[in-house]
């Protein structure tokens, strides 16, 4: 039995930065699940193309494919149920839902835009062309002028991070004592800036700083050796 | 033994339209603990001054005062553990202080910009000056200026609440399979604007809206009967 994930990777095929795919990468780390990554870039729709869409993460569990970060948890937990939950109960359910929806609502404009051009600068060179037009397509502007000067964008991030803050403040775990999917989806947000970026983009004196480093702790360190963006492709997005 | 709440309160009386207010009302309800009402308006500082700060709710049960709608919700659950628990164990309390602090911080912005006018003119006399100064010095605009157009204001709420609306699509309450503290944070929020409104502010066909209606009907209707804005003041905010 084979287990796959198609993870969206850079011209460096080592350079992972898909928020989704993190979410997904640590929580097969928390199943206890052996898995492969295959690096996937934005143009290989075809290679995916039984899901009948166009994005990662897709899982290739020895025969079933199953794509999108959400059902791709519920499918862990109800395919093992032998090994560690990702969500015990309904309330770690609700509350995985309500915050990984919140990162996409709240969080990745910000961090999609102060990081912009540093994912455009990471893409693989048959993606940049399809990146750029696509995001200006969709957002109706250069790409250069959708992207967010970095110390106005960090300083959103710090406001819009509030309510995980104020969590933080009274619970060790974003859902409670122990680590769950809810924390890998804020991870996953937080991941994708921090191997964009060669500067802490969470201040360490932060309870949300202080959390992000206890992931990255969890299973050996696995989000703390990521691949982290060069000096050189870092240091356009950071001007 | 008494058991008060200083409630906040317009030129009538029966106008209660703080989101704080309503979150301690109906979690009372909740817990099966009766309770009086002091109608309270925002320049009253003095009646309060005993907690140390100037703003409802305060809750004087029977001898201990108790303010900040978080800090009470704790004392309910700490000191009358025999009764159903606003949030039982790690994973609710954590959802509530989650949605509690995004509430304040991605809901209240929009609704107080929608019914700014309508929250001045639904004010007692004597506050309504207190209100506009303070408001117009904290945001440095003029109160006409900062409201926002009911449309534009009611269009940004069903994009906010977009993370409730992911949640409610999965879950029949908000963390999990009974009512709980976090439906009633969302609840006072959306109750705030309800009671100055004289039209649905959330759609019946939404996920949100359904839910809403469900947290209405609880404990014999408690958040249905209570008193809405007359129209001849709701028409100001209406325009």
């Amino acid at each position: 039995m084979t287990r796959t994930l198609y993870d969206l990777a850079g011209k460096d095929p080592a350079m992972r930065f898909s928020p989704f795919c993190w979410r997904i990468k640590i929580a097969l780390r928390h199943k206890g699940l052996d898995f492969d990554t295959i690096p996937w870039r934005f143009t290989e729709k075809d290679v995916i193309a039984r899901t009948g869409q166009g994005r990662v993460p897709v899982l290739v569990d020895d025969e079933r494919w199953v794509h999108d970060s959400w059902q791709i948890a519920l499918y862990l937990d109800e395919s093992y149920p032998d090994r560690p939950p990702l969500m015990r109960g309904a309330a770690e359910r609700a509350m995985a839902r309500f915050v990984s929806s919140w990162c996409d609502q709240t969080l990745h404009p910000i961090l999609r835009s102060t990081f912009l051009l540093a994912i455009y600068d990471a893409a693989a060179d048959k993606d940049r062309a399809y990146f750029r037009e696509s995001r200006e397509k969709l957002f109706g502007a250069k790409l250069e002028k959708l992207a967010m000067e970095r110390s106005a964008g960090l300083k959103a991030l710090v406001q819009a991070l509030q309510p995980a803050e104020a969590t933080l403040n009274v619970s060790r775990w974003l859902a409670g004592d122990e680590p769950s999917y809810t924390d890998y989806c804020l991870f996953g947000s937080l991941q994708w800036g921090r191997v964009l970026s060669r500067e802490p983009i969470v201040s360490p004196d932060s309870a949300v700083g202080r959390w992000f480093e206890r992931v990255l702790d969890l299973f050996d360190g696995y989000g703390r050796q990521a691949h982290i963006v060069s000096s050189e492709t870092a240091h356009r997005s950071a001007v």
